[in-house]
Formats: structure tokens, sequence, C-alpha cells
């Protein structure tokens, strides 16, 4: 019995060890999991209206028929595409060092109510951060929080993917908006 | 001889498994594999026209210099961008109660042939569904299917991905398109 | 003693597989893996500037308030949204066979210096691949080389993912450009 033992017990351990891996394997269908990485950050989008050409850091590139690319349109600006590149700062304050750029697009896509469809990228070339994150999903504005998906990204971040929690931090009557991005990673490599 | 026998047979039992485990991780290699969840939907797009503004689901917002915003243009529509916000139905009746909107848009991108690229999201609110999924890819709209990439997920579908496939189920001029998706997601969380 | 080595050696064999089986699984965290997919391509886009109608493969879609959809903008082309159907060769001819097309857009997003945002696909047809690629990420034209996703496939690239590295392999004035693209895919199923 007791030449048996240290056996045993090596057996026991292996299969410890082997339902813990199986539990891991099984555990992405529980949710919410934890996050691998989570990061923070503010970015601020100053659309031209006319008269911010200095200011502005983003502009309205596509419109409806009944629209302009100059002033917002009616019917809670369907159809406006407005490109961006907007200052990514650390806190929500404008006028600190900007971390990098948020880069892309999005284009109001409903009539009834603010609503749009984002295409875009984190783009990092700090001490701290190299690479970029990519992210895509509607963005239904007057909601709290909404959840865009991390397509991909490369550099610091190779190959991530996750969700990204954007809530309108301020905004200026319909020029200046300050976002904040709430963004967890599930997969890290 | 016989005292041994528990032990091998577990250490079979443990082999067995260790294999069991290893093919289960390899079967990514071999296609096609089981989604783990299939969804099917219909999707409505009416685009405007210049006379169907009560109706529109969907409107021209970017054309080449040899189109505009009202009507589609020449050579296939090549260049035209449409933003739509098309009500989903479990069936194929536009007049079924609709589960959720597709939001997104569709830019016409060959002379040759009617194709177009997809960028665009599934936003549910429904007692059935909650979230969004979102998907992008090519659409070479005369093929009879055609698959574009489910690229993320966020809610009831958190970090989805997998494959949709499009088909036309039906059209009124050029108008009316009627859109079936059959969304096949391969990765569950 | 003897008689327990035969088990002694299957349970440190065990151990063993073990070990690498846990380490493959965390080898996710050291980078750079090795991509299970490598391939490169080529491809060749030709902007409509008013007088290349024949030739053009791409066309200016979408342009700010100070812009049109002949000439690029001034500023960088900040805001110009451009719309492609490029023929993909494996070499870096342009009158080499084409051996699939590469579908979508691009915008150009800063004003001080040229950045776009990519969202597009590869779609093949030919006897050597079937299928699309989809991409999307920001494309500092000027680095010498820039990173964007591989948000997913179809076909052949059924559930891809990875990361393509494009760099200008040639140009002419603001017409034509050839684009390398290096692909790397990391999940292939």
């Amino acid at each position: 019995m007791s030449r048996k033992s240290p056996i045993t017990n090596l057996l026991f351990l292996l299969l410890i060890f082997l339902f813990a891996f199986s539990a891991a394997a099984k555990s992405r269908s529980h949710r919410p999991p934890r996050p691998c990485r989570h990061l923070v950050f503010y970015f601020h989008d100053i659309i031209y209206n006319g008269e911010n050409a200095e200011n502005a850091t983003a502009a309205i590139v596509g419109a409806p028929a009944w629209g302009n690319t100059t002033i917002l349109a009616g019917q809670n600006h369907f159809g406006d595409m407005v490109v961006f590149d907007d200052p990514i700062t650390m806190d929500n304050n404008l006028h600190s060092p900007a971390v990098g750029r948020a880069q892309g697009f999005y284009i109001y896509d409903r009539k009834e109510i603010f609503t749009a469809w984002l295409g875009f990228s984190f783009v990092f070339n700090s001490t701290e951060h190299r690479g970029s994150l990519n992210f895509a999903g509607a963005d239904p504005l007057m909601n709290k929080t909404r959840d865009v998906s991390v397509i991909g990204g490369t550099g610091d971040f190779f190959m991530a993917r996750g969700i990204a929690t954007l809530s309108t931090d301020s905004f200026e009557g319909e020029v200046y908006f300050r976002l904040r991005a709430d963004i967890k990673l599930y997969e890290c490599w």
C-alpha cells in the first residue's frame, strides 16, 4: 500500500491539473470574464462648422441629398458622415498632453434619434504605448454607455480583441464632444 | 500484475483523455466546424430616390464626380456610398415586427458589376436579444450567396466571431432590397 | 523498484506532455509568435483625377466643405474619402495577371500629414485562392511600413485573423500607388 502511494498521489495531482486545465478551457462560456488588459482614455472631437477651421479636428465629408458638408443635417443628422483626427488624453482635459490620436469616421445612421456607426483607430506613439487599437460598431449616442468592438490591434496591442465602452463625458452644442473610452481587452497576445 | 492494473487503467484513461483534449485543440484545422450559435434574420433596405422620403430607410451620402446623392450613379453605381437604418425581422415580411435595426453603410465599389463593401451592425433591444453584432466584408451582390465576417459583438453576443451568409431574398427595381442573413458564430463566450 | 519503473516512466512522459501542452497554451503571451500562414501580394491604385476615367480604379466620393470629388483636397487631403477596386498581383507589375481584387475605401484623416483609415477586402476567385480577407486599420502613409488588422476571412481564409504590413512599393504623383501587403495570419481554422 505504502509503495503505491507516491504514484497514486502523483496521479491525483495529474487529475487535479487536468480538471483545472479543462475548467480553464471551458471558462469562456461564463460571463463576465476578467479582461486581460484594461485602459481608460478620453478623446476630443471638434466638428468643423464653417467658422472654426483653426480648431476643428473633424469635418463632414458626406451628406444626404437634403444636407451639406458645412452644417449637420436635419432628422438627427441622418446620413452625415464625419471624418475625425481627435487628440487622445489620459484625463478629461482637452489641453492635457495627447498620448495618441483617435482617427476614423462616424456616420449618423438614424432619422428618429441620434445614433452613429463608428470605424476608427487609436494610434499611439508615446513612451507608454506604441501601436494601434482598431474599433467598429454601433454608437447609440443618447445611451449613457454604449459598447463597440475592439476588432484588432497592432504593436503593443498585437492581435487584441475586446470591448470599448464609450460614454459622452461632456459636450458643447453640436461642435465639441468629449468621449470616455473604457477599453477592456479579453484576448491579449 | 493484478496490483498494478488499477493504476495502469487510470493511466490509460488519462492518456485517452489527453488525446481527446489534444484532438479537440487541433480540430480547428478541419473544416467546416460546427457553429456554436446559428441565427437567421431578414432586413429590409429602402433607398431614398427623391420621391420616397417617408418610407426610405437608406440614403446616398457619397458619390463620385459623375454622380449625385439622389440617383444611383452609372457604371454599376461605382462610388455610391449608402447609409442605412433597416428594420430586422424574423421572417421575410417587411411588415412583421422589427426585432432590431441593421445600421451602417455600403459602398458600391466596382464599375464592371454590382458589388459593394459593407460595414454595419445588427442592434437588438428585444426580449429575445440584447446587444449587437458587428459585420464587415465584401458583398458581390450578384452572387446567390456571399459571406461577410462577424468581427465582434456586444451584450448577448459578447466577443462573438463568425460568418454571415447574405442572400438577396427579394428586390423591387433599385429601391427595395430584402436580404437574408444566415449568421453562424464560431466563437461564443 | 524495477517493477515500478514502467509506470513511473509513463508518468514522466505524461508530465512532459502536460508541460508542453501548458507551454503551448501560454505561448500566446510571448511575441512574436509564428504566423500560421504567410502571404505577400501587391495591389495597384489609380485615382480618378478628371482625366483618366478609362484607367482609374479608384474615385473620390466624399470630400470636406473646402474640397471636391475630382481633385484631392488641400491640408494633406484631410476628409477625402476614396473608393477603390484595385487589381491584386503576385509581383510588383501592374500588368501581371490579377489574382484578385482589393475592394473598399480609405479616408484621409489628418491635416498635418498624409494618413488614412482603411476598410477593405481582398477578394480572391482564382485556382489558388477562393474567398476573402477583410482588413481595417490606420494607415500612416508616410511610414515605411504600417500594420493594419486582418479582422476576418471567408472561404479559404475562413475565420482568419492576423496582421497585414503595408508598404508603398512605388507611386507616381498623386495618381498611381502600388502597395505591398505582407499578410501574416495568426489564427487559422
